[in-house]
């Protein structure tokens, strides 16, 4: 969105309270198959804030070097067809390390601007197809941020679907078309007095948290004072505040190393299935989610072990948004 | 949809519990004249996975080696109009014999995508007709899967009807018009929560079968176990399954190759008449999807005769979505 | 719409029951001035069945030879402009004798499909019209088919109603218009379920039916058992029935030519303007479709004089969906 | 419409009853400046064939040779641009002598049908309008038929107020325009069941009549037979009715020449004028039709002096789809 | 609308009563910056007739000759770009004395007919804009008229909004922008049974007043008479009339020389603001119309003081339509 | 809008009353983070008026020479892509002080007016873009005002979020894109009649204040003599004003030299959060924006030190509507 001489981000870890807003990206970032996260609450309570903040924390990703679709240059699979026929044409691909990025889509954007367009005229002259891609190629093994993401027009929301459930995004003119990977941590923010998100969409994300504004009047003192600090010169801001932002970063890339390692018993998987069948959710994505939430949650905290105290912890990220029985706001507010 | 580098599926054999669901998908497979299944239920029941995965399962057919509508090269009839002109010239059509295809049609998919484009340009100048063709020509003879199927717009929806009525797909533009056999076997899934099907389009579906979350802590556990075992290395598990699927596409095999020689007596026939009045449906449809059913369980039992209990079990499949008089969610949930 | 490698087609002969259908198809058959039936009813009965089996049926026409209008050689009001241009400049129009032809209305087709287009490049650059015919080129002098009428679009019912009224058919772009002859016999089907019709529309159906599933077991079994021989060789099935099938095609042909001999008396003609004003229908159109429809009975039935029986038929077929005062439910089922 | 090849009109003197509907017809040839006609009614009500017969009752009318858009040679004023532009430069115009015409104005018309077009491109190359007439040129100086005039698309209604209030065309593209005459009898049919005119509209029209069946069985045969040796040899009943038909178009000839001799005294327009007033009519557009209507009247019964009958027969025909404070309903039927 | 070959024009002078209407418009004519007139009323009373005849009652105005935007040579602000440019570069405008125009917008305009188009190609390939004017352009410094005004497509009346708030109109395509100068006066006429005014454009027309028909027979036999005799010879009307036409003419021209003297008290002031408040009016528009139209007024009648009465027969002008507390219909009907 | 020939504008201190309508304007000059004003209240208020006015008062920027986006020279952050370019190229960029501007945005503009065009061939077949800035480039770095801002299209809203969102403004078309800094201090009028903001839209307002019609006689009465005055001669009458007008420019310019300077104390952040929390406002940018008006309300009482009426005045600015609890409209007015 904000190619070179973008504007100064507040950091991450300046942000007071939000806790379980805080936790729940931290957590993504530890395990992006979480499948992202809802972020319900009022207005001005630092929820796009924090998802900018986030893309300073992301770790490095491989890419094939000039691929607008970031391609993975290690798995053929994550190829698109570009990168992948000169893969099995035997050539060695490039690579670039660089950071995993935070995509931002407009309300306003087009389907067009989404998906990306072909050159059909080039197509047809040259017999080769020429493609502008779109947010879903930049999003593509990054995150992919809506703001207000309960007022998206229907048919993006359609296409954000079929990107979401088939992993890859397809370009097509008058018959035409084009496949690339198209797989992003989807994280939404939404104002619920503006309309509720469609059931859909809404089990799409991983997981959920609700924000408010802080109740202590001290704390409101803080966040005003940290606020006037950044505008007046966001560059010393950021300077004081980044030993805390890299240890932040250590923090989270110490938990990515060790969370391959963490194990589950059954009396784990027991306890969380029980769990929903108790609170009466549909399916059982909730049960995956659960299981994945708690062992994130396990090595962030250190651990190679889930315990019962990340189960609890996780039910209260992945389940108040997957319950049928009762009307939804009296559970989450 | 996933031309080459394609994600890994997750197994048919793998999927725990949910008997109704593959048996219907089964039994389509066996007879194809079945005209597909309507899966109902909740978010998170592996509907998705079991459709996908039943590609593994489906048999090999023979088509017309480059024709991209599939054509068949023993039958005259179910020829596109090129490899028919071929044929009535009296070339020898060359032969691929290769495994029927499960094709995805997404919600956002434009209807240019599913029926496919004429080059008019081309048209008008050379005299020849230049086709794109479309979703229904890769789906001829083959699964066209439609996920959220009662989300569909409306003008693809008509497409779907016309075609699945007329057993053909017109391809028109500025009144110049193609036409291509377009015969598939229609498997959707859908959420009720989210509106119901228009009454046309459900007496589309052969069998309708209901899936909902496992109500067993201990069946949870191992969804959730055999999911994360797929999720951490999806060859090893495949490897895992192989044998499992290996014989239960020779069951099929077996099914399919008894089927023909299946017979049901009168009484058998009376059985189901008797049953079609007795629950109210509409017209003689529900009859002869019954019978067929039966035949096809018969089959898969490695029986040469219908008995009554196939007749009981294929009530259940192709009896609840055709009853008339009763609001339509007392009689299937 | 299914040009040449058809699909095989059920015998009109084999249709088990449902005599006021099949009787009220004759009919138009012997009449065309009847202006076509509509049959209302459930799913599954057999009704688009009817109506495919019944091109079997009809008469030879003679053509103008290559013209896509069916111009009629021997008529020059029932000329396209092109034949008529050649028929004034004293050529003698070659003569093509075939049968008249039942053409499909898709409910999915557009505009343009249905009226046909003008190649306006074409037009304004050599000064000479090039016309893209359309359905209703094809169904002039024939049948016109819509399945699910009351689903149709309402600018092609505006159309189909447009050329029933004025026999004939504009094709415009951009102010310049072309004209053809569009008679046809519009056949439709509806499940009454799904919406009722534009009032307009349902005027314009000479006889109405309304079909439901058979009600005794026995017959329901035939039903099935036909299908499935149907189904298994259609070849074999056509030649079982192709005896009767002859027999009907010589009744239908001796009744054609018996037809314009048929005479009414007074007091018929009085008994059915009685009729019409008991049962409190709108305008005349009723009284004339029923003295029709009886001529056409006598015929069939190898007399030469309408009785009174005749006219209580009559009523039964061309009343019901023309009354008034009674919501119309109440009449017709 | 209907070119050359047209079908056989069915003669208005053959037509049985209906004075009312014949009356208003036959008064605005008498007086063009009458405004048209509503004919409200039942279906099947010799509604169309009324109007459609009246073409052979029409006079003749002197136009500019060749002019699409019916030029009046004596009359600067009533003169397309390029007639106009000729005339001035002294040119003697060419006269051609025909029948005014009715002109069906079909419920699917496009607007640019109804208006006509310009092609641009030639305006912008050559300097010069090159326009494509519409319905509103060929209908200048002649009736506008409308058949189904409430179902008419809003649009074209805009059009035709626009027309009808100003007499003049304006067929514009990308803010180029051409203006030409359009001064048209509006006559329209409808069917009140299908819904109620658009005030504006309604108010449009000079006269209003409403039409039903015949109630007496004697006329209903009449109308039966009528039709059915019309429909046997148009010509031979044609010929049948010739010698009435030209007794009416004499007696039509002979009313138009009086009429512009007719006198009303004061007392008939005071007459006039407490009618409107007691009946509660909006404006003086009333009064005027009803003075316009009895001079007519007069003329029509060979009268040089409007007499208190006339005023009594002309207020039934405008008085009563003007009325403001009961509902239209409870009046006109 | 009507450029040359123009239709007879009703004589100002020959209306039958009506006086708040002809005195609103005079009014107008006097002190353009009254802001028009809305006149609400039945149908058929002379709303048009009189905005039409007021043409002949407009002042001169100079113009730039040949200027499609009606630039004014003798005030730089007024000119459009072209007239300004030259103007700035000290060229001596050529200038043409003429009538203000009344211009009529027709409810089917579209926007591009409204606005005015601008040439694309030609403003990319020559560096140049071309601009085809819309009626904005031509109403310039003139009427505005629009019949039926409360039947404006939405659009339409967004354009007229912005025009007459900013006093400019800018045709637009795809960015490319030009600005020329668009002041009117705006007369609409609605009748209130076809839907009631937007309240933001209500508040635009400076006065309103309401029309009926006339309630004495011996006024509308003369208003029938009148328009006979109109209808019967257009030119010999207005013979008969043109000396009161000239009366009405030099009695404007009179009070529009005065009208730039009068003067009002600070007593009228306070009495019109205590006016307004005590009809709880918004705003201070009420006040500056009230004042503006007491000082026409006495102009009109001579005066070069504002008296009590002036301000009486304003407020019945001006205050109506803006009262906010209760319901419009109850305080001007 | 109004490039050069503009029409003369209402000095900003000869609006009689509306104090805090004047002051909420003064204070987004002083601190153009404050984000803006929305203006409620009645017609014919002064609201237009006043927006206008201000432009008179707004302090001169540098921008880069020729760019139409407003690049700043001094902070490569603000530039467009163009003038970055040079600026990384070492080019010294000309500099141009000029005033900052007051852009109106019409409620019938476009989005393409809105945001800009790419010019697509030229960037296909050159390689470089060419862009048409739209109104949010002429809008960056100064005032964006839109009349009746309740009434603006929804595609419009969400362009205008996007931008006040992320600070920039993105023009695409067809997978092209090229984006430009955009921050502007949004301007809203609107009368809470025609219908309420979108709440997202609202709380991007900074301040909010309610005008409505003075309730003094005697102030009403020195409105309309002060228009009177206006309209008769502008230039004079901004004479008159001249040095009110230049002395509160003086004021302005020295509470903006002071204003970084203002101190608030811990005491005076603490009352604004507790504030907030009594009054149920969501999230944290109400304390914010508190904070900001009492700092420039200190400023512009010539004071180094925020006291505690400053906080009381802000709150009323600040506070009404960004409320939760209680309906907007009983808090407001």
């Amino acid at each position: 969105m904000n190619p070179s001489g973008a504007r100064a981000v507040y950091p991450f870890v300046a942000i007071v309270g939000q806790e379980a807003l805080k936790k729940s990206l931290i957590l993504n970032v530890i395990d992006p198959s979480l499948s992202g996260v809802l972020i319900r609450g009022e207005k001005g309570t630092a929820k796009s804030t924090a998802v900018r903040a986030l893309a300073a924390l992301l770790p490095e990703i491989d890419v094939v070097e000039g691929c607008p679709f970031q391609s993975d240059p290690h798995d053929r699979r994550a190829m698109a067809p570009d990168a992948r026929a000169r893969f099995d044409a035997g050539e060695r691909l490039p690579v670039q390390r660089r950071k995993a990025r935070v995509v931002e889509l407009p309300i306003s954007a087009t389907e067009d601007r989404v998906i990306g367009t072909l050159d059909l005229e080039h197509a047809l002259k040259e017999g080769a197809k020429r493609i502008e891609p779109g947010l879903l190629a930049t999003a593509n093994r990054g995150i992919l941020y809506v703001d207000e993401v309960n007022l998206l027009d229907d048919h993006v929301v359609d296409v954000l679907l079929d990107s979401a459930a088939m992993g890859v995004n397809t370009i097509e003119r008058e018959g035409i078309s084009f496949t690339h990977p198209a797989r992003f941590t989807l994280v939404g923010t939404m104002n619920p007095e503006e309309g509720e998100l469609r059931p859909q969409l809404l089990d799409r994300f991983g997981l959920c948290v609700h924000v408010e504004g802080l109740s202590s009047p001290e704390d409101r003192v803080e966040v005003v004072k940290r606020r006037a600090a950044f505008e007046r010169d966001a560059d010393a801001f950021a300077a004081q505040w980044r030993e805390q932002t890299e240890t932040l970063g250590a923090d989270i890339a110490a938990a990515m190393a060790r969370h391959p390692m963490v194990e589950a018993e059954d009396s784990i998987l027991l306890d969380i299935a029980k769990r929903s069948l108790a609170m009466g959710v549909d399916g059982h994505r909730a049960d995956i989610v659960m299981l994945k939430t708690a062992k994130a949650l396990a090595a962030w905290h250190g651990r190679d072990t889930v315990v019962a105290a990340d189960v609890d912890e996780a039910a209260t990220l992945a389940l108040p948004h997957r319950m049928r029985r009762r009307p939804f706001e009296d559970v989450v507010r």
